[in-house]
């Protein structure tokens, strides 16, 4: 099976599951679940579940398991893309080609739909380590590396780094920081929550951290690279938003062709972190090179 | 003891723990801690992990154990009144005497340490789990019963009901369904968490739900009845700002002297629900007195 269509199965089974995660119950509350699944159910890349159950395949386990796991890392982050669309952070109107949560439901849903999807997270995975009494303690594990990344010291603290850097130039080592906080940690949990669940040793944590760091940065470089010279047709957002908005980004920092080099070599050390997992790691690195050539 | 000494010793330990867990640490994103403590650390009854510890002590635990779980709580609590009192949400300028976040930090850092808020309080139960691998099944239970209170099934979906009440009269049944999940499954969710923690029999987790579901009903219809005719200074908010919102309340869909017998009548059932506990549950029954005469 080729890469894209190995990816573009695991993206339907994080689709079907996120979808039977969110049903539409007919109660009061339901007009949430019309938010909340507005913006969730909007395609993007999954790459995160995906993540999770290509660690999950490789180290020999199924995916089932780290599904949901997966899955609730995917509300964390569509959480943090409501929030972060909304007129007092970003104000941007547009994410994956259509308007924005708030600009549909108003802002006081979306807030409310950010909060039900981040809590919604922590019931998926609360309802995980319910089911098996067994590996109970990995499953505790797996919630709480996704619980940090996802908090002050991860994905909230690079965006509190990044509103108090918007409008003046930043020191290439906050840029990092600021990076490795807000995109970084959400890439590296299913990575590693993955790989706990599925009881991989020191080396293979090790390995699968210096894969995940990588990409996560990557992924980031990438995503300056793309604000500079994507299209916006198949960005589904503007182009030119980073610029608009003063911010500090690679680019800007490094110029575009030392960007560009930089993200060649961050491929080239994921790619390379693998190599004790032989032939099994194929579809992680071939995954490792569709970063750096997506064109969304 | 008498029960004010006890309530504000056990509002002590809450206090020096919800510091510790909050504790300023020196990095980039420190200044979202200022704002995250500003609200958290505002003073407020404590009555969610106090309940939480009362309920431990009844049953013969001690409360180091489950004081975590209720500051977890109190943090949800917190978060929630910071998105509440949002520009776009109730728009509130004042809360516990002070200044709203939004209105001291801005709405995207309130937005934010709300976030930070909700999210810290699964960092915090996930590292209890992580502490003792012996009753984990039953600190993963504690979780998923205060995951599921907090959700679109519990608290935030009663502030969807709320938000598509405003404005309008909406039948009683509905009204008791908002309070039910707004405030209602917060204040149950202590006492069943604590109960389970402490490993409860069937007839005292029933007790205790009869007792929460009626203290928590009691503790709504108390706050209409002080929006009418409590003192603002002593509330730390402004009274009447029910009546100027348009919202749907106990008093004015009752009129002040039926609730006042209505909230009579939730106390009495909520004491007469603990007599299986005998004399040990002393303490919880003169909280819910206090319920029923608090100022604030």
């Amino acid at each position: 099976m080729d890469f894209k269509e190995k990816y573009q199965n695991l993206v339907e089974a994080v689709n079907l599951e996120l979808d039977k995660l969110t049903a539409e119950v007919d109660c009061p509350q339901r007009a949430i679940y019309q938010a909340m699944r507005y913006s969730l159910m909007a395609g993007g890349k999954r790459l995160r579940p995906v993540l999770a159950m290509a660690v999950s395949e490789m180290l020999g386990g199924n995916y089932e398991e780290v599904l949901p796991f997966g899955c609730a890392i995917e509300m964390i982050h569509t959480y943090s893309l409501i929030h972060d669309d909304l007129p007092s952070m970003d104000n941007d109107d547009y994410r994956r080609g259509r308007l924005t949560c708030h600009k549909v439901f108003g802002e006081a849903k979306a807030i409310l739909a950010g909060d039900a999807l981040l809590n919604l997270a922590f019931e998926v995975m609360s309802d995980e380590m319910l089911k098996s009494q067994g590996n109970i303690a990995s499953k505790a594990k797996a919630m709480s590396i996704i619980a940090k990344a996802s908090g002050v010291s991860g994905m909230i603290g690079g965006q509190v780094i990044d509103l108090e850097s918007e409008g003046r130039i930043i020191p290439a080592a906050l840029l990092g920081k600021m990076h490795a906080c807000k995109t970084g940690a959400l890439i590296k949990a299913p990575v590693l929550a993955s790989a706990v669940l599925n009881n991989a040793s020191c080396s293979e944590l090790e390995a699968l951290e210096s894969y995940a760091e990588n990409i996560g940065l990557a992924f980031q470089v990438k995503d300056d690279i793309l604000d500079v010279e994507g299209d916006s047709s198949l960005m589904g957002k503007p182009a030119g938003s980073d610029e608009a908005n003063q911010k500090s980004t690679y680019v800007s920092i490094y110029g575009l062709d030392e960007s560009k080099r930089m993200l060649a070599e961050l491929i080239d050390k994921a790619v390379k972190s693998l190599c004790i997992f032989g032939q099994n790691a194929q579809f992680l690195k071939a995954l490792a090179e569709y970063i750096m050539i997506r064109e969304n």
